[in-house]
């Protein structure tokens, strides 16, 4: 039996994402629902094609769903904490290509209190214009912004709170404590905060005032809000939301899950060029421990923290990306020519992202007005 | 030992005031204080001069700042559930006098989802016209529009959410368990509330950016609410509320405090003429048994309903009161007239107070605007 532990405040030990996705009750995204999805979509995205979004809960309902002419709307969100991380753009990026291929409206929550209530070292002025921030970086994708809503739990609490108290009394305590490693000595505030993170599961349905499918992209280490929510909306009368659930995005010096404590194990959205050559440089490789050696037995892309970061990210294009991964193997390409080439990519992206970024100078007009 | 519990959701067994005084940690009012607060006020109040007011904390720090010219404001507050009684009159009628002598403005709480997460029977929206309801009766008491806010937790989320969030981050569910006489299955809403009632208690503080003293009149039984606030409210640099705290109106059958289960054992501010006639005659007395026994030997004002809703409410003139007491105690007024005229001194009440109600048809201009 695998030893680790999984839920949002806490990854803990090497995940077995099988053995995750029974002890969670999530069905693994196989190769048939890919494959409806795609038809639906008329398109593919290489984040479900690679297994990255790996598990969902009731994807094949919320197809049948939209199939039967219901449309559906994506929610997922971001805690503000820091800077942004690539791996943040993951739910962001997929959140997008639904927005673009199924004319979903996508709701997107930036809980304006909950690294202020887990946390202990930001005050929650700085959470808030952290928060502008990453709606910023998360516009810049390119949202469509009369079918995109940011909404914020303080900022928007007119209206969050109501609708937080709704589910709040269909939770107790015992049923928190445990799934989110809580205790007898967490504070009021992170107990009460799951409330406020499912109403995004039936915002849209409070607005037009009839039920509309849901669907969530996220990290699985998101799953237990949802797992709780899903009981509760169904008790007041809402759909179920449906789930689309990733791996974790493992960090440049190898660890499973990018992790802020050590700022060099990811790639921020703030990174300058010097940065992120000198991350590249310390990146982990899946070479051989010389370049002859390199040369004449080739590496793993499979530990190769940069070919994974090409993986999850910076190369959509699977020819391409198996390009990448043959040379790794074949030791055709060394590691200072690799570490290089994956600095230019992500200096290429960054560049880009920030133009892109500074380009939105009215965010407020995709925020929920409440 | 007496064994009795005291908290904001259940008063059980007979309250020992002294007892619990101790057990609180709030200090019984003294009768220098009361002629300290009497001299102050240039008045006296006949809730505290009769010891229906019995308790405090702090009430001589507030003096020592009037005195030295930092004024300072009243909170207090209702939750609605149903019609308001004349018990819930009480700290109201101490905070209009408060207004009127101390020239204080005055923050009334009207918590808008409080009875929602604590019961089963009311939706919001019930709660919400009852929370203007309840507004009514209040102002109905004659608060100067200009020096008085209602504020709604929901109503007010905008404001409230943000500012409970900070207080809920300094308590621990170990901490308000037992004092609240919660469980692991109490909800996560009903947990989370207390920050929601904290946020009265620097309100204007917040508003003028700058610590202004606070007086919270209340029954005894919301003081676990403040003792648990006063300590976080010092964290985020805010003076610790002083509080005034009253016995419990007892009920017209006898019981110790006044139940909504039983509505003959309460006077509603909505009850018709007939409802009080009957409830005056089912009222206990301290009376004999018989007219004879009675004109003989008298009975007892302490023991008899009626004598202690003059004592409470009805009769704020002491003399008048006096008389009242005698005329049980010699047995010259018997039981029939004792009820006749407690039941047109009541509905001569309803009467005036419901004019004043209708009176106020702008309620919101009451309302704190956030």
């Amino acid at each position: 039996m695998a030893e680790f532990e999984v839920n949002p405040y806490e990854v803990q030990g090497k995940v077995d994402y099988r053995e995750l996705a029974k002890r969670f009750g999530i069905r693994e995204l196989d190769g048939g629902l890919r494959e409806r999805i795609f038809k639906a979509a008329g398109d593919s995205h290489f984040l479900i094609r690679r297994g990255v979004y790996f598990a969902h809960r009731e994807l094949d309902w919320l197809l049948d769903k939209y199939e039967n002419g219901e449309k559906f709307y994506v929610y997922t969100g971001i805690a503000p904490s820091g800077s942004m991380t690539v791996a943040h753009l993951l739910p962001f990026t997929l959140a997008k290509w639904l927005q673009d291929r199924f004319d979903a409206d996508v709701y997107i929550q930036i809980p304006d209190e909950e690294k202020f209530l887990v946390k202990k070292n930001k005050t929650l002025e700085e959470i808030h214009d952290l928060a502008i921030d990453d709606a910023r970086n998360i516009a810049a994708l390119g949202f469509n912004p009369r079918k995109t809503r940011f909404f914020f739990d303080i900022g928007n609490a007119d209206f969050m709170y109501k609708q937080a108290v709704r589910v709040a009394k269909h939770i107790t305590f015992s049923t928190i404590k445990d799934a989110f490693g809580f205790s007898s000595e967490t504070n009021i505030g992170a107990i009460f905060y799951t409330s406020m993170q499912a109403v995004g599961t039936f915002i849209k349905s409070v607005e037009e005032g009839k039920n509309i499918p849901c669907l969530i992209p996220m990290g699985v280490d998101q799953d237990v809000h949802f797992r709780i929510a899903r009981d509760v909306v169904d008790k007041l009368g809402y759909y179920k939301p449906a789930t689309i659930e990733s791996v974790f995005m493992p960090g440049l010096k190898g660890q499973q899950k990018m992790s802020a404590s050590d700022p060099d194990n990811t790639i921020y959205l703030n990174d300058d060029e010097e940065t992120v050559v000198r991350k590249a440089n310390r990146a982990i490789t899946g070479q051989q421990a010389t370049a002859e050696l390199q040369r004449k037995h080739g590496g793993d892309p499979d530990r190769c923290a940069i070919c994974q970061y090409y993986r999850f990210f910076f190369e959509p294009d699977d020819r391409k990306l198996e390009n990448i991964f043959e040379a790794e193997r074949r030791g055709t390409v060394l590691a200072g020519e690799h570490k290089k080439h994956f600095a230019d990519t992500v200096n290429r992206f960054l560049k880009g992202h920030r133009k892109k970024k500074d380009a939105i100078t009215d965010i407020e007009r995709f925020f929920l007005e409440t």
